[in-house]
């Protein structure tokens, strides 16, 4: 072929031919990669001021240095999760294998929408999100497909459960005579208000269920918001349940909330996309209870499983209604008698072989490598308790249940109405003097630091440097 | 730590603690993948009766040693579009620097859903997208998002295009008096059925409209189409326009397609997800002529501008359409005066940096590089098309106007019941003796054989292996 303007590591020769080449660029950038990788703690864990390269297009090959060079400033200057000091997000460091895994994912560049363009890769998807769903109880029919984020998975279990109720799926909504609604907690995801909007019911149709102080649905108020909701002259169809809220990481009461949804005949999803993990881990797995009970949930190894993101699940604990309610063939398909066509069953049609390194995650850490993970956050999530509760000057948001803690400063010195400043102040203190990044929710009508214990690498002396610098900050910033 | 279960490169110590052994692991990754990639010729386009590991969870680590074992199993059972004969799907070999631009976006792993989990990606994903909406012509106020598949791109663009007309982000599609309903042509791509199902429409809001004899949208059907849906009650708000049909490659005259959404005030998408590669060809651009009249644009860079899979983008005209009509804020996130938070404004929430294997893949190849490949598989689809026209007995069933063609065996002494059959006999003595992979699609009421000429190592040896496979059988198959 002739591609003269084209750089020789263009693409990788099948014969071999530019092999050298391929293999110089690929180790360039690994050895570059690693070496950043390896001094992550030597960078802030949320560099401020960074440098961006232009979003051109060159209307010539730029040279592979200055590619190089570009790519190390790109990694200098992004959020650092690999520093032990990052504790602000559900963003983790990624599992080894998950990074490799993408790495031959998309050097394979298979294709999930069909078994033709990734037979190997779908029939381990397909089998590997049963053996997930068993994990959860979910029953011998159940299954489920891999979504590239959450939003996309709650997104997709809530069209199955709209499509079950109303069997909209041809003629579509406008024709109901009442409307559908769906309940949640008050502190469940945005994304639930989001598919609410895209799958055509509106934001309104999702009803937000009162909390106890720690953030869990009140089963009470569930009840009496079902009860409203048909006598306004809507039609409920599904209440969600969360286990791991975003800001606080409470789990709602599962059993109570499942019996509801029975009397009331809804389909019941639960949003585990950050608290599913906890099924591996033989101490805490209890926190789970009830979660068999779902038609649908959704899980997100992205999160608590250390999968490079994205890697996220729907989950139906009867794969035929996934089947029935939701599947669009495409005629330019071959079909499989065993293993479908996973494009004509999810929300995404091309999609990335991101199975794989989910899959090799949970071949290199084991059951026994998460579970020790999880076990480990909870210990220094105690920690982190503990300091709270060890100081006049600092609140609580609610009791932790998992590796999330929300805490904020109230000296007395400190009116109530300033509050929210001086935490802003004290997270910006936290990071650019003591390299701990957490984060700033609003919760409740107020800000709040938020701790999320992800980093394996993080310790007590991480946690001791946090509430040194929260000590430090708190009396120069006193009265 | 304590992690005494877990593997010592279970993940990159922050503070190069377990350098040497990551190093290791990874190296030996890159080696054998380098290997299977280099030598993806010897491999079949499509292997037959591929191994799959166990999709079960281990208690306890396997081996590094076990984990390349079953790596290298997955790779040589897997799909094989880096065979020069892999010339069946729109799946592609990817570029080099897309591969190893995923490689570090799962290392860093930053999270496309607010500017402060990916402070350099999401602005370059602003600037990038802002570039290639200009490319189309769309204004000064285009912009848009990427998203992890073009079915998520229509999906994202079709949402806006119906909260734009009904105003249904709050209220949902249940109050209308009227039904919505959308036009696109006969042969358009099912994610847009799939779509209109989603988005509460119904698939019966998708609305057929007839197409030429090359697939191409009749306007005066089009025209009709309204006109009827608007006589029976509906109301007619969007037409999508297919620039790249799936199984053909046609494009939907865009001039005449979008003067007709200016008379009935539709909104204007264009499905260039396969097509808008045409843009970086100063040959062959003027073929999108029209596009730049769209309210919104799918456009696919994991197609033709060879970016490993997913990389895709949905483009707005006016992106403060988008702000008004899907944005939903999240209480989590920090906002940024300048850079809005991405998760806000597309279908996903959590997403990775797909921008980054992009942007390196313009870097690389440059507006020259990219134009070259679409010209040379210009070039070899005319080869591919007079190769058909030389043979009495296969027929075309479209003029070509990509880099796709679709014939199929027509031989007198084959009846025409039976040659439905026959052609697939044909697809799979190509695969099995000529190391050919074409695909199969249906396209109208019959079986074809589908030529896509993507791959850069693809040249006239392998045509005319593919002409001399088809030769063979049919002397071999006939009377």
């Amino acid at each position: 072929m002739n591609r003269s303007n084209s750089p020789e590591t263009g693409f990788i020769d099948p014969s071999g031919a530019n092999a050298e080449a391929i293999r110089h660029l690929a180790e360039d950038v690994l050895d570059q990669l690693l070496g950043q990788l390896g001094a992550a703690e030597d960078r802030s864990p949320l560099p401020d001021e960074s440098a961006v390269p232009a979003g051109t297009i060159p209307e010539s090959p730029r040279s592979q240095t200055d590619l190089l060079g570009d790519l190390e400033t790109i990694v200098a200057g992004s959020m650092n999760p690999a520093h032990p000091g990052y504790i602000g997000h559900m963003d983790t460091m990624p599992t080894t294998v998950s990074v490799l895994g993408d790495l031959v994912a998309s050097a394979i560049n298979n294709n999930m929408l069909s078994v033709e363009m990734s037979p190997v890769l779908s029939e381990l998807e397909v089998q590997l999100t049963e053996t997930i769903a068993s994990e959860f109880g979910l029953g011998p029919d159940a299954g489920g497909v891999l979504a590239s984020g959450g939003s996309l998975a709650n997104l997709h279990a809530l069209s199955v459960a709209r499509n079950h109720a109303f069997d909209v799926q041809g003629g579509g909504l406008t024709g109901l005579a009442r409307e559908p609604v769906l309940f949640t907690s008050e502190v469940a995801h945005t994304s639930l208000q989001k598919a609410a909007m895209v799958l055509g019911l509106g934001t309104d149709a999702v009803v937000a269920v009162e909390t106890d102080a720690d953030s869990r649905m009140k089963p009470s108020a569930l009840n009496h918001a079902v009860e409203q909701a048909e006598r306004d002259g809507h039609v409920p169809f599904c209440v969600v349940a969360t286990a791991g809220t975003t800001t606080t990481g409470n789990i709602d009461p599962l059993p109570a909330v499942s019996e509801i949804a029975d009397e009331h005949d809804l389909w019941l999803h639960v949003d585990a996309a950050y608290g599913g993990a906890l099924v591996f881990s033989g101490a805490e797995r209890g926190r789970l209870d009830g979660i068999e009970a779902a038609d649908s949930v959704t899980f997100n190894p992205q999160k608590w499983c250390y999968v490079a993101k994205t890697c996220a699940m729907a989950l139906f604990a009867d794969t035929d209604v996934l089947q029935e309610k939701f599947r669009i063939g495409a005629p330019y398909m071959r079909g499989d008698d065993a293993i479908p066509n996973l494009g004509e069953l999810g929300v995404q049609g091309t999609r990335r072989a991101e199975v794989l390194k989910l899959w090799l995650t949970f071949q290199h850490l084991g059951r026994d490598g998460l579970g020790q993970l999880i076990d480990e956050s909870y210990r220094l999530t105690a920690a982190v308790r503990d300091h709270v509760a060890d100081h006049d000057t600092l609140e609580l948001a609610s009791e932790p249940e998992m590796n999330l803690v929300c805490f904020r400063a109230a000296p007395d010195w400190c009116p109530p109405d300033e509050r929210d400043a001086l935490n802003g102040r004290l997270q910006r203190y936290l990071l650019s003097e003591q390299e701990i990044f957490v984060s700033l929710p609003t919760y409740r009508d107020a800000r709040w630091l938020r701790v999320v214990l992800l980093n394996p690498f993080t310790d007590e002396a991480t946690l001791d440097r946090l509430f040194d610098g929260v000590d430090v900050f708190l009396d120069a910033d006193g009265p």
